[in-house]
């Protein structure tokens, strides 16, 4: 049976979508709001036929009653939450992939939409998952949903509460590449090819200290002086981005030779 | 006199402080709470001497009251809204730059905040201006303010109602890249390093057929097959900071050679 306390509210077509393709959760209901266009959700209804998952005509005011905002687009489904994989889980994970992982570590991350944008960016340029120093549920599941558009059901999430994790993929042959300010090299100086892990720090606190005592090596993203930082999800982006444009490169290298 | 009605908030030190050096505004008073520690400040108050702006202490639920949310830490400013560059402002602009310009110019974009954090990297990228396809006062400025940590203030913003300014640009000597999902060409094999305005288009539907119709080259930020498209901020990062990469890798082979 499943427990209703631990049941989280996805709202809209496309996260619901992404939630039934990624297989990740199990569903309690989907509801529709009364009147709405068949096509419109007929995919979500198929595959959920498909999957077994009931679905329930509603008011719609009755849906935007449980729903966060008015983006639900009368569609709302209650199902346990998205899954965190353990450490060994993530072992298990980067065994099954072909090529170099590329991992992002996340510390001081205090905002949902942010976390899901970068999530969303983190799918689309290449990294295999996302460990997260923070309590995950300190965040609404909803808000990170929305901007990450079925990154987050996608992803692999890990929650990790100290550097024991780190320290077994380092073991494991990952380099933990930390981003700081100031750093002497940049993160077009680095190979960033081999198996990474990037950790990202938050913009007040940057990395805690006890993640810049076992980093590998250190990059700065160089910026113009005098500006302020970059913001913490945008200074993922672009480091994501200049690890994908050197691992494409040398596979793009290989695959002519 | 100053007209009330086109006043704005400023809240926080940081914008307020971004505000006053920046001398763009004009500051009708600067409200500090009772109570606050004066070294904290300090420098507000001094600048504010310098530039003849009055300040008033009042009770701090009158600042709540005034304020959007709770981050105004203690001060908030009555200041009119920030001037935007007309076209031939900006022409007489370029004109004072040294180096190839880089421009960015945004279409579609609807969220504040990450117009906001867009600017913040803008100018921490080099960027010289942001053109904006879109009416500004859409956007509440406190809302765009506080993620582009001082940038809003000092970015030159140029509100662009149809092509007629990018074909003066282009006069100029400046190339329009388009950037789309799909272009044969990467950012990473195009030349950023001539004078260049860089378009980026919403998320819902890209560039508008008017832009693509004068754009002179398309790029596209490669990506993973299958996952969602970036978002608008991080996909317009992305492209500055390979614009930066370029310009910083000329200058530094200039200046050895």
């Amino acid at each position: 049976m499943l427990d209703l306390a631990d049941m989280e509210h996805l709202e809209g077509r496309q996260s619901i979508l992404a939630a039934l393709k990624a297989r990740q959760r199990r569903f309690e209901v989907i509801l529709t709001a009364h009147g709405m266009h068949t096509e419109k959700i007929q995919e979500v209804l198929d595959l959920a036929g498909e999957l077994g998952v009931p679905t329930k005509s509603v008011e719609r005011r009755e849906l935007d009653a449980l729903a966060h905002g008015r983006t639900h687009g009368g569609l709302l489904a209650v199902a346990t939450a998205k899954p965190r994989l353990s450490g060994n889980e993530l072992l298990k994970l980067l065994d099954s992939i072909t090529g170099p992982p590329l991992l992002l570590l996340l510390e001081g991350i205090d905002d949902a939409r942010n976390l899901g944008f970068t999530l969303r960016s983190a799918e689309a340029l290449g990294a295999h998952a996302v460990l997260i120093k923070k309590h995950l549920w300190d965040f609404d599941p909803v808000e990170v949903a929305r901007p990450a558009s079925g990154a987050y059901e996608r992803m692999p999430l890990v929650q990790i509460e100290d550097v024991g994790p780190l320290l077994k993929l380092q073991a494991r042959g990952l380099r933990l590449y930390g981003c700081i300010a100031g750093a002497r090299r940049t993160i077009y100086d680095r190979d960033l090819t081999r198996p990474a892990i990037l950790a990202i720090g938050g913009e007040k606190r940057g990395l805690s200290g006890t993640v810049r005592n076992i980093c590998d090596r250190f990059v700065t993203i160089p910026t113009i002086a005098g500006a302020s930082s970059l913001s913490l999800s945008h200074s993922a982006s672009i480091v994501l981005a200049e690890a994908h444009r050197q691992r494409r490169k040398a596979r793009m290298a290989k695959e002519e030779s």
